[in-house]
């Protein structure tokens, strides 16, 4: 907790200085540095045990433990998401990217600019950090970090790949865009502030410019999971009400079950990982819009107004599935028709301009988190081969990494157990 | 004042009804209209007249006024901002779609969903309102309509059409994407929480179909631009603060001599009213976050951590121009510099993902409300020409709107000084 302490001391709540005669705006943090901070982050984290106290709007999540911050965290509000391709081929370097993202990920959950003490500090150089955070809350900014499979064709690491790292097979309806599928790595940026988390993005491609390039991403404006089942449940843009029966933050059996990686998993570097699939869904929303009540009602399996089943009278009601038609998507999507598979959404909605017919460019991206895709994802997937959603969404982007655990101290980086301390 | 607690008896924040037993999930209007609301929108706006309560989070900001709200009003932390091209020949049919989505706006605004009462009320056809707002606070959000040069050359508008509503002008440096530019007429919406303002513009789509369709969009994640000088100063994605001289939505001088088109103006139908012009400003972040602090401060003419001018101590001490060089934007942009031409600003940051060469596309979507563009928006941006921070953006969209006077009260609908009340 120590380390906590002494990294707050100059967050971004912290006033600016007044003039830039003392050594530029980076005066900052070496002039205030005595000063406290408001003891936002002054919470542990420690695998599943989820603070409470981090639902709160604004505070900081602390970056530190045994497994990534962004998964079973309570959902923020908003989403940046960005996918990489790596550009250098010097594993050295590459590893010392690695290193200086989680130096600056440290920071920025934090609520701290990027950059030890000082923000660039000479006027002569380009600033640390890209400025347009500073005075804005930690807003409970997490930061996750993916491996695609394309990575493991790279730096020797063919041995390493995960036997659950696949190639996601096509699926029936799939349209992909090969600009919005795939990347050797992802990051997962979410904040109740979307500045905070774009800031984030933009300061991690700027500190691996010339190693690494952005390959696609996604902004999301609203969340359509929940893993707080004690919140109200989100909606998605169809309306509906999504996520009821989401695994919450707080289910350490379930997680541990369906979500963390296990030691006997293998391979070794992944245990308290876990894998995500990333999914862009295009919602043909328009359409959607003029179907009857009825008709979207039964498509999903449950009631418009309240998400209760069908048949039942609250939300949290347990569903009975029999009484949905074959086809619905409840139906299909449930557990019990998929031999208990059962993935932890946190998608997003989106909304990017407009196509070239004069519909919105809206719909989800899908999130999901899971022990493994073949028997998650994948299977759920499969089986929805028949839903009568289909007729009303597009899969126009697709990817898969593999989320290593968390990092356990100052020491550590993202991707040690699969680079290795010596590196 | 009466008129407006009627209207917030069924808010999004009353519970959905617990079983669709009774009326389909519309019943949540008619069974709880006794229910009395927050008094969220227990409040008037009477043109410049703004309430402090309007500043609260949540809250709604009445919609009804001599001026439209949404210039200004307190700006709101998101923006939904779509423009329209007319499909209809008939002028009937798009006056009453005017009124229609007046009536939309008006419940929209106060939290309410779309329809009377119920939303579709029948199983047998499509709800009312799309649902993904239901359970979501009013969250500030305004909704603000204009007017494009191309409208008046439809319904026998051209007699109609204001001097001041120019073609603009090519600027230096223009590169403008026909599919970002232009349209028939525009809906601002602003919103705290960015799935309220989205909501609002996909129903007016929905509610226009077959009459007008949607010719381009923007999102905006945050402002950058703020009329209330009390709170901070937001900042833009140079990471500079930005606006810090705006016009406040309480300077009722200002606002008359620079915002408000006046009785004497012309014409008629536009006194109350303003112009809106839309620029979408792409930025080459990548490229400034190259650039040294220095350089940055210079090409702004401010210092980046407080915002002070050069030479300054203080964000809002005066600037003393010639201290700045003389390309530095806020040297030619300050009224001194333009003959006192002011503007009232109200731009959101946007990031629509990635270009194909792995940058963000970044940038401001620049929003500026006044009085005349030709003394107002034309006569700064030509002194820009030799802007020094035209190195590092472009302006790709670009739209110019007349923006009518408020909706007066319930029988009031948008355009209505335009169109005639007795269309």
């Amino acid at each position: 907790m120590t380390e906590q302490t002494e990294e707050t001391e100059e967050t971004r709540g912290t006033p600016a200085p007044s003039r830039r005669s003392l050594i530029g705006w980076g005066g900052a943090g070496l002039a205030l540095g005595a000063v406290a901070a408001g003891g936002a982050v002054a919470m542990t984290r420690t695998g599943d045990d989820v603070d409470p106290a981090a639902a709160e709007t604004g505070a900081a999540i602390p970056f530190h433990g045994e497994r990534q911050a962004g998964i079973a965290t309570p959902v923020q509000d908003r989403l940046h998401f960005a996918a990489f391709d790596v550009k250098t081929e010097d594993r050295a370097e590459f590893v010392q990217m690695l290193k200086d993202w989680t130096a600056a990920a440290r920071r920025m959950t934090a609520g701290q600019a990027v950059g030890e003490g000082a923000y660039g500090g000479l006027a002569e150089a380009p600033p640390d950090d890209t400025g347009e955070a500073l005075g804005l809350k930690p807003s409970r900014l997490t930061l996750t970090i993916g491996f695609g499979p394309s990575l493991f064709e790279k730096f020797d690491l063919a041995g390493q790949r995960p036997e659950a790292l696949v190639e996601l097979p096509h699926f029936s309806g799939d349209n992909l865009d090969r600009n919005r599928s795939g990347g050797d790595l992802c990051v997962q940026a979410c904040a109740d502030d979307p500045q905070v988390a774009v800031h984030a993005i933009r300061n991690l491609a700027r500190i691996g410019f010339g190693k690494v390039v952005i390959k696609w991403s996604q902004l999301g404006f609203g969340k359509t999971s929940s893993t707080t089942p004690e919140e109200q449940t989100p909606r998605n843009l169809m309306g509906f009400k999504d996520g009821t029966r989401n695994i919450a933050g707080t289910e350490t059996d379930r997680l541990k079950k369906f979500v963390w990686v296990g030691e006997k998993d293998g391979p070794e570097w992944m245990a308290g990982g876990s894998y995500l699939v990333a999914r862009r869904i295009r919602m043909h929303i328009e359409t959607w819009d003029r179907t009857s009540l009825q008709e979207q009602e039964d498509i999903i399996g449950r009631d418009k107004g309240e998400g209760a089943p069908v048949g039942k009278a609250k939300e949290r009601d347990k569903p009975f599935l029999k009484a949905m038609l074959p086809d619905a998507h409840v139906r299909l999507a449930h557990p019990e028709s998929n031999e208990g598979a059962t993935i932890l959404r946190r998608g997003y909605s989106f909304t990017d301009g407009t196509d070239g017919l004069g519909r919105l460019d809206a719909g989800l991206f899908f999130l999901a988190y899971q022990r493994d895709p073949r028997t998650g994802f994948i299977r759920i997937q499969r089986n929805l081969a028949i839903d009568s959603l289909n007729e009303y969404i597009q899969h126009v982007g697709s990817a898969l990494f593999a989320v290593p655990p968390g990092v356990r101290g100052k020491d550590d980086w993202w991707g040690s157990t699969l680079f290795g301390k010596e590196a």
